[in-house]
């Protein structure tokens, strides 16, 4: 309450927070009163408060996440991909081409990744771009393409879905893992689509999200009765410029106290150049992540998207030693 | 290129250049070589030239949006909403309720709405909220009382769409401006089905959008057909925790020069507190915006959300009048 | 207190408040308990708190300000620069050149400001500036050429101090108002040596500076003793790149609520170019702003630095204008 | 320049270049005119030429760091802190308490320090505080007490200088490395100063600093003389409200990139919680990073400020074995 509050105003509040079942504890200081509500507060907004007079703010103390909470599932969940476990001792790099081009390129891709240890494959069929008037992604003919290159060398496939009105055609060509990409975090109606089916979901953080947004964000998929939600960290909007986006590795200790989920990290729209994706994706492992999206293409040079951030197949297979050997200092395997 | 770029190196940005059929043109500095792209570089993308090697870095010079630009139009675009104009030397306000509750809210919304001489009504029949167990919007339901309200008092209606396949209802009530909002502002597929049609659409800004994404997600609506657009800011996301978003009045004469089209302030949800409505809303329309959109409710502190940031029909109509003044001294009216 | 605390957490943190000289509230909630300290909080701080076992995290309800605080002092405070109010119903502009070049520069500027109607004049003789290699200012030669010529017109000078060591000049050349810059905002030093006079001190807000850090580092001046404190909003640092910084005109009302010192806006440095002054300038006024700093030159095409930022006399006599317009629809004058 | 640019006006851009004695290269496309200046560009100041009538804006090419640039210097520095190397393949960590409180206490944490392999020590003598009301160090009287505890376990010593008054005072107690502090990076008069002594400086980040920024502020320490400068990445201030700041490992691999000169990370101050600071040194280290200030206290409840973040020496000791195992995979050692 405000300095000076009076004791209409407080009993106002009190009312207010009885009306909705709980109970109110006033606790007057020497400058202030403050009034606490009892009972499950996920009941109330503190916006209703703040429009009475004589308050000062409100806020939660409770969180407003329950079923993506550590508190409300103390172990670490394991996600099953058809088979292949994201999340525990296991660390995961899920390899791929920012695009799907063509089924010679996907073929070759598929080739590489798997021959460095990979057991799953990244690829856009569809392509969120700024700009309208570059390319769009294949669509469905390169979802067909990439299950098919994904089927030839046993990989698991991760795509992004745009579109709630695509849903179907991708439960048809049977993909692995949805993605839902930094730019549909809070579009809440995708969210709630996904969250009715029972495929293991990858969340991009938004760009600008907070951590919080984040988990409200993954609750809505749980809310929906689908709980295998990976946590994917794909860099944050800041102030600098010299770099896409800044990798945020706190997140990653912090999301494993809030959460149960797996969290895995995407060096490589992170950083946005593929020579600062080794360091990115060494930091992320060390970290703590349960895995990586990392681009790599058989020819980066001649990529048809984000030529300059994928890595080269031999770049990726020596990232992979490396990760490999800070994954067993912190008592994992990769 | 690089300090110490070779011959070959040039010589093989030279030849990609050439191969989308524009011209180079090569400076030798002492430092550094520059190559410029001669003709419509649209067709290319700058992360096609960051891969090849002895590149430092390349850019776009020329701008990516095309249509929406001031430069392919001068003249101010006037929108015109059944009759209402948006842009040009009249003011809008947009006034109304964050959503839409009961009949009764909405005939007395519009009745305080429609005596302060506004023309124009805002309401959420569907809301985007951030946390899946908070009040969603009434849906259809809503847009029926929206729609029978407005038309009592001869008000246009503005209301957000969320879903591409929600459209159709849309079009069936009639809805007369197509919000989308700070969160669907990359929803490309959304932007692209309002593109399709022929209904004034006003697109937010993204919470932390940069101007020149905001201008590229306008230029997808436009390149769909739909060049009825109006630019809403409705504050960005900083790291000041004092208030919800920083308002930033810097991008009204900064769209101004870049864009022929209007641009309207949500000093609502920008401050998020009615408190500071007043002052916003004011210096909005001093730095040169087309309208506004306020959120003003009959009865704030029974609002069913965003309690705190609603006007009273008593300040909201006190607000009209020094915004009336305001217009007035730069030449507009309101 | 983390859901499941114990007993004993919270009996040990019970007694560290205790043991500070205050009263201890538990709340016991159910899923957390809250503990508040009852009596003056100023002397605890959170991170004693936050390393006991069983706390979830603790805060400040009361603010850490005092002597600026609204609360310790209801009334508008006006700040006396020589005769001249700063504060109150009258709005002052302060208008001069970015850096003191010459005595005919400074001649000429300071008779088109005066002849503009403003009573103070601002002008850099010390330059914080990004590179060492670029024009650092005329020093000493500088503060006794704006001095001549601010004399000759009657004008009041504002002008930056970097460093403490200089302080003593400032004082032999009687300059009116100090400013301390945008990078010296924490330099706490600089402060307690400007809390020891006797002068108005005008505090650019850090660039990426909160409210309540601002609030704080006016706080340091103040209790030296120095109570003469204009804060200055100056454009803070965001994600945006298209211009300098983002003006926040939301700060305006709110330090207007937090505390009763005056608060002004420098629009020339938040936007960074010449052409968007006059739309912030009006923008800052229209939302309760004091006053204002501009930038304004004999002939911008040939200052010395910021030369894109400074309105030509004409610019700035027209700009005058409209803001006495504005002024006026808000109750005040100028 | 801008679209329509006419010939007098790419006339007068051509001879302020040439006005400088460099030359101009002007390249005209099918939409837009691109001049380039030749010629150490160092001495043009982009806003000069932004304020001429024609341009859209200009930009530098080439970077305005020198001494501390890789291009300048390819090989890695090695700063010499009294024998002991910091850069190349030795990693350092600088343990200690945030800040100097008794002779007991440093005694205690120099031993603790030494004992886990440290050769460096951190410990804040004189306290930036947010509050003037909080404990702003023990001052010179802390100098001594550091000095003595670091001689008996022969370990060199890290403090924070903030002003520059006390330079004499830091050099007789023989300070081995001068820590700039996040506060005080663009104090450019501190930094003039710590450019004319022989010592080595620790330059942390300003906390929303970009990258270049920061390489200039080291180049006005090496402008001076000084080029024993060690880069400290500290956090940045973003959105982000979960934790303090959000630690930037990728500014690593570019720092690497762009100078020649060591870079170190606080992952103390990044997290702000103890409980974060394993997985982010983990990180750093795994970056690239090479050393890591990291704030230990031999007691941490007890700690005067900064309670939350330190480690106990055990905690300590332990991250200390898996930092070594993550620089063995590296090709370090620590």
């Amino acid at each position: 309450m405000n300095r000076g509050a009076t004791e209409d105003q407080i009993g106002a509040v009190t009312s207010k927070i009885q009306s909705f079942g709980l109970d109110a504890n006033i606790s007057r200081g020497t400058e202030r009163t403050v009034i606490g509500a009892i009972g499950d507060e996920r009941k109330l907004d503190p916006e209703m408060f703040d429009s009475l007079s004589g308050v000062e703010y409100s806020m939660h103390i409770v969180k407003q996440y329950k079923i993506v909470s550590r508190e409300s599932h103390r172990q670490d969940s394991i996600i099953d991909v058809g088979g292949i476990p994201v999340g525990g001792t296991q660390v995961q790099v899920i390899g791929g081409p920012c695009s799907v081009e063509t089924q010679e390129q996907m073929d070759s891709a598929a080739q590489h990744v798997g021959a460095a240890g990979c057991k799953l494959m990244r690829g856009g069929a569809f392509k969120p771009r700024t700009s309208p008037y570059t390319f769009q992604g294949n669509g469905e003919e390169g979802l067909k393409m990439f299950r098919k290159a994904a089927d030839k060398y046993k990989l698991r496939i991760v795509t992004e879905l745009m579109d709630a009105r695509m849903l179907d055609t991708f439960l048809r060509y049977d993909v692995d893992v949805i993605q839902i990409g930094t730019r549909s975090m809070q579009n809440f109606e995708l969210l709630k689509e996904v969250g009715r089916i029972n495929k293991p979901v990858i969340l991009k953080r938004g760009m600008s999200a907070t951590v919080s947004e984040w988990l409200m964000a993954a609750e809505y998929i749980a809310a929906g009765g689908n709980h295998n939600i990976i946590f994917c960290e794909r860099g944050i909007r800041t102030f600098e410029t010299a770099y896409r986006n800044v990798m945020d590795v706190t997140c990653i200790p912090v999301l494993k106290k809030e959460t149960h989920l797996p969290v895995i990290v995407d060096p490589s729209h992170a950083g946005g150049k593929a020579w600062m994706v080794p360091a990115l994706a060494r930091a992320a492992i060390a970290a703590g992540a349960d895995g990586l999206l990392v681009e790599t293409h058989p020819n980066p040079c001649e990529a048809w998207c984000d030529a300059d951030q994928a890595l080269n197949p031999q770049e990726f297979q020596d990232l992979m030693g490396s990760l490999r050997g800070i994954a067993e200092v912190i008592g994992r395997n990769l």
